[in-house]
């Protein structure tokens, strides 16, 4: 007997019938004689079409409103999976933030959870009961609802799962694993079986989509194995794991992208110290996440031109921010381009081989691809390219490293 | 200066632009000075929606799902009229039930409203906080969300003028007041200026449906004064107050018709003590209010047909019920019949009048409508008659009772 908590996301509860499939699976793993606890996402399409509303209502949001506003979309299928699995005969009950409570910060939109209070769910799953849990939701300090981020419900899936010392975390999705790169992309990706937390943080951080950040940073700090795994067929998915536990270690576990950077350039910026403060501090404090940062000589040698990434969606507040510094400092001429793309290459193998980085510099130079930026982790090694070059990059960097499938 | 709530329903913000409506007049109501509490339906067909997923979900509910789900649209009303009004510059937040909080009994599917902590929203409304209030919720003893019934937003407007002692409850609706029948079959129907608590509740209980039936009741015991009135024109609506507020008293105020009701006959039942209790003693003990009840004479004279009314919703369970008591008791045969419709005249005044039902009872024979069963109350008459026969009936009584406009 063992205690797991299942996720499942948008377009597993998509309509009744998917809904039905759900229950079916969390009867199965009833059937095996564990406790189960089950965690929701709203309706695929649901969350887009409220915060499509909260837009039309008034652009300047109040956090709070909005998050009243979306988290309606999980009470509805918690009780809908909930009456399915009683119509099949099994305890269940519905749950949502505030009842148990899942006690989070005040930072309305992207609340963290501060604390989970299981000892009643404990109790009822002990009894036997199915605890079905809405995902994405909170209870705040104000008594109001708080929500977690987009994708929060694996979060809530993973806490919970830590709140409740579970075996495992199983993450119900729309694929069925983790891949060495997007399969929509790379036809050769092979699917990982065992991949570590630090990988998987890196792979999610960098524009893989399969779990939210957060919820990794969670399972790795409490250990929570992790399985992502298809609502729709039963392969075998991907395990998330702690790196002892793997023992042949790639040196390259997978390629992913992002195209949620933006690249500004500031040129002919006096070569003096303060300035790079003068830049990056206004950005800081509104907020705004500098990421890779090339500083370079300008051509006449007594001044640099400065590039460097933020989120794109930032890039509209950072200009306003940087129109302002850039008469302070005298800069010639400020530019932004969102055309770009940033390619990580991700494998805790790394650590130990040398050649990872120059391998990725020279496959794109054969390509002709030019490198705008870089940034590395220990695990990770990132470039900043032309967004055109996308797909031929991703495809390269994957048979370089030797990831095709046979 | 006054204290007023405001109850829009759901075709009043079934869409941003509808909510941008409501809260102009919101705002309107603000800037005379007033406290202003609002009261939201779901957005129109959005319940209807819910209620349709629970019964795909699973045909029998658990009362306790079925609330949460239900009470979902709800939710994202009010977040979204907060958030309208807040870029108007106002002032508003939204409460769910369960933050008020508004406790109900534990009947899920149709709670009672118990009690109303007022203090938090008294406090912030005199700061000139709009509060936002969630209609139709509650929460119950066991924690859970609990739902007041279909309509229930209308008792949650009233409930809450009465526990704030507001001056008034305005219920903002598609009509712009309530006709002395409905204007879709009589076009002389007028509105009217005033009406009782009591005729309001008769009319509500007859098939009137511009206010919940519970919703009168709390306006009558505690006194509050009601205005029904449209959201999409400025035309004075219709005052619902005590009796003694209104000087001249109309004999007959409206006329009211209900598809609601099925009729059941048992013929040939044995004429002799202790038939009745065991025809309605099951039928009591299953939760079916039994309204009008005819006895009749058989041909041969030693047995008596039995004639009366269930509600429509609960006809299948009756007659479940009525098959075994048919064999107990040795009736004939067991009829059941839903093409029936019950008219009902309803006044104040008739009290202190009579010939009244006379009048009726003419009115219809001149038109060669057979009446199938009678019921009175002290300000009522309803008969039952075939449903083919409904405007004509309607029409001629609204005529024979001097309403017809001019």
């Amino acid at each position: 007997m063992a205690r797991i908590v299942m996720k499942f996301g948008g377009t597993s509860v998509q309509n009744i019938e998917r809904i039905r499939n759900v229950a079916q699976r969390v009867a199965a793993q009833v059937a095996g004689g564990d406790e189960v606890a089950v965690v929701l996402s709203a309706m695929g399409g649901t969350t887009n079409q409220l915060v499509a509303w909260t837009r039309e209502a008034s652009p300047v949001h109040d956090a709070r409103e909005y998050d009243a506003v979306v988290a309606a979309g999980e009470q509805i299928t918690i009780g809908l999976l909930a009456m399915v699995l009683q119509g099949m005969g099994l305890n269940a009950r519905s749950w949502l933030g505030w009842q148990i409570p899942i006690l989070t910060d005040g930072i309305h939109g992207s609340a963290r959870i501060e604390e989970i209070e299981v000892e009643a769910l404990i109790e009822r799953m002990r009894q036997g009961q199915v605890a079905i849990v809405a995902g994405f939701q909170g209870l705040g300090p104000d008594n109001r609802v708080t929500t977690l981020g987009r994708g929060g419900s694996d979060t809530t899936a993973v806490a919970l799962a830590a709140a409740l010392h579970a075996d495992r975390c199983d993450i119900y999705t729309d694929v069925d694993g983790v891949y060495t790169a997007d399969p929509r992309i790379v036809t050769r990706a092979r699917k990982l079986d065992r991949i570590t937390h630090e990988e998987m943080l890196e792979m999610a951080s960098q524009g893989a989509k399969v779990l939210q950040t957060r919820s990794v940073e969670i399972a790795m700090n409490h250990r929570v194995p992790v399985q992502v795994l298809s609502s729709f067929s039963d392969a075998p998915g991907t395990l998330v794991v702690d790196e002892d536990e793997i023992v042949e270690k790639a040196v390259v576990s997978g390629i992913t992208y992002s195209s949620a950077e933006a690249k500004i350039t500031l040129q002919r910026v006096a070569d003096r110290p303060g300035v790079a403060a003068a830049i990056f501090g206004p950005l800081a404090e509104d907020n705004i996440n500098v990421d890779m940062i090339v500083q370079s000589a300008s051509p006449d040698g007594d001044s640099t031109d400065l590039t460097f990434t933020v989120p794109r969606s930032d890039l509209d507040r950072a200009m306003q921010n940087l129109e302002k510094v850039k008469e302070k400092i005298g800069a010639e001429s400020l530019i932004a381009r969102d055309e770009v793309v940033k390619v990580s290459v991700i494998g805790v193998g790394m650590r130990s081989h040398a050649g990872v980085a120059n391998r990725m510099f020279q496959t794109l130079a054969e390509r002709g691809i030019n490198i705008q930026a870089i940034s590395t982790s220990e695990i990770k090694i990132s470039v900043l390219i032309d967004a055109a070059y996308t797909e031929l990059a991703v495809r390269a960097l994957h048979t370089a490293y030797g990831l095709d499938a046979d």
